[in-house]
């Protein structure tokens, strides 16, 4: 069994990030910037919105955090993200999600200018993917794309069970699979018999966050499993949606959890922000 | 074997429409107006393009067509569609495809303003399908759904297998399947054994284009078959992808062609038209 860690794939693309970076940071006479704005005290929320700014100054890139409290309206976030927007310094806008309730989300998603949408939230963004249009890359599921190509694990031709069909990861995932000319098979919680769908896979992508939903029932022997899933179990252990140890031996090659598809999401986001900074340097040029 | 014919839910669409039509027209003081754009001189698209102007005029509504030289540059088109989107009285506007080969089509879905974009072509309007936001229904997969509807055939909790994956049809049909709780097995030239995919699912929605592509041997027993290909054989005589007579029966319900899915397109775009003007009924009034 083949373990698809996330490590040597994050160490490549972050190296390939850092020149990029240093590359348009010459263009540019300036660094490309991020700026991230976080809600309220959600205590997960504050390691994310951390850990993104701490990866994007590593890699030469410049961060700013806009920390507001819970008490803001979302007239005054609307306002902050307007100055980001014209600010032609700013490449990237990341609204970390949850948002208080008053926030709704229908409208959020059209906040952020669709050029500096990093988390590739905006509606137009989501089109450009299902037509094939170059565009931001939503973060996890093309992450996990980055890392079947970096074990040279190709979809094309094959059957591919997606378990999950959230806007953030299983229906892009079901997009970008498609177009790498996977036959997709897009399962949820209204399925019938998913694990009878699902152990006709060749490929097997779960992303419905409920810990350790799938088993040994679920995996066609020799199939590629990808676990989106991550929680805690009582044992205070990291764990996913995959039961790992039970289908180990069935699959051929596996995502771990912790050290799977997680630290992929950053690393995407990172690609997203040089990118975006990279096209306001050709456009400066023009 | 129970034939879904398209001319019942065309005709209760259609005077759903017309009474709509008639309300909107008191709100805003003017009719719905649909603005139709034609380049050159291909005779499919002409026929139509003369569909739907006579449809719109028949229940009620404005219609207006820019019939253009295939000499005429992209630059042209723009400026006139332009013109369009500003036009407080026009309330959708379609170019018609396919296009001069000087037209970029990626280009050319940004042109038409969202909010009059009755086709659902643009990328924010692709986005909200995907999204489940209120979108313009795109016209082909929405009449599908019309269809099912009208007959009682609901996709909730069962397997629906679509074969192509355009941008027009076969994704958004997708989209809009699984919204309404089916598992969708969404299939293409490159899938791996076809048939044996086919023939287990509840629900087979042709939309390859290739006459005659699907048999008996794709068709589970008591099966639902959409088939939304249109060719004329050697024979003079109009028929689908699927092979109707061998299918027959096989299927517990089935599409012909023609009057199956053909008729539906243009019906959901006199829906999108007078949508369009009920929404800038309701803005008037703020």
């Amino acid at each position: 069994m083949l373990l698809l860690s996330a490590k040597p794939v994050v160490e490549k693309l972050n190296h390939e990030v850092f020149l990029r970076v240093k590359e348009v940071t010459k263009k540019l006479g300036r660094a490309p910037k991020l700026s991230v704005i976080l809600v309220g005290n959600d205590p997960a929320s504050q390691i994310y919105t951390s850990k993104k700014g701490e990866a994007a100054v590593k890699l030469g890139m410049l961060h700013e955090s806009h920390h507001l409290p819970a008490s803001v309206t979302p007239q005054e976030v609307k306002k902050l993200v307007d100055r980001l927007n014209e600010d032609p310094t700013v490449d990237g806008i990341l609204i970390q999600r949850p948002l208080p309730k008053s926030f709704i989300e229908e409208e959020v998603v059209y906040w952020v200018d669709p050029s500096k949408d990093v988390d590739a939230f905006h509606p137009e963004n989501a089109g450009r993917l299902v037509l094939g249009l170059p565009c931001f890359r939503p973060c996890t599921p093309h992450g996990v794309m980055e890392i079947l190509d970096h074990y040279g694990l190709s979809v094309s031709g094959k059957t591919a069970c997606v378990i999950g069909r959230s806007s953030i990861v299983g229906k892009p995932l079901g997009s970008l699979l498609l177009q790498r000319d996977a036959t997709v098979f897009q399962c949820h919680s209204k399925s019938p018999d998913l694990k009878k769908i699902a152990a006709s896979c060749d490929f097997l992508f779960v992303a419905v966050g409920r810990m350790g939903l799938v088993g040994q029932d679920y995996i066609k022997k020799g199939a590629v499993v990808v676990d989106v899933g991550i929680h805690r179990n009582a044992q205070g252990k990291v764990v996913g949606d995959v039961l790992f140890d039970e289908v180990k031996d069935i699959a051929q090659a596996i995502t771990p959890v912790p050290g799977g598809v997680g630290p992929m999401t950053i690393a995407v986001l990172m690609q997203n922000t040089v990118w975006s900074a990279e096209k306001r340097a050709v456009k400066s040029m023009k």
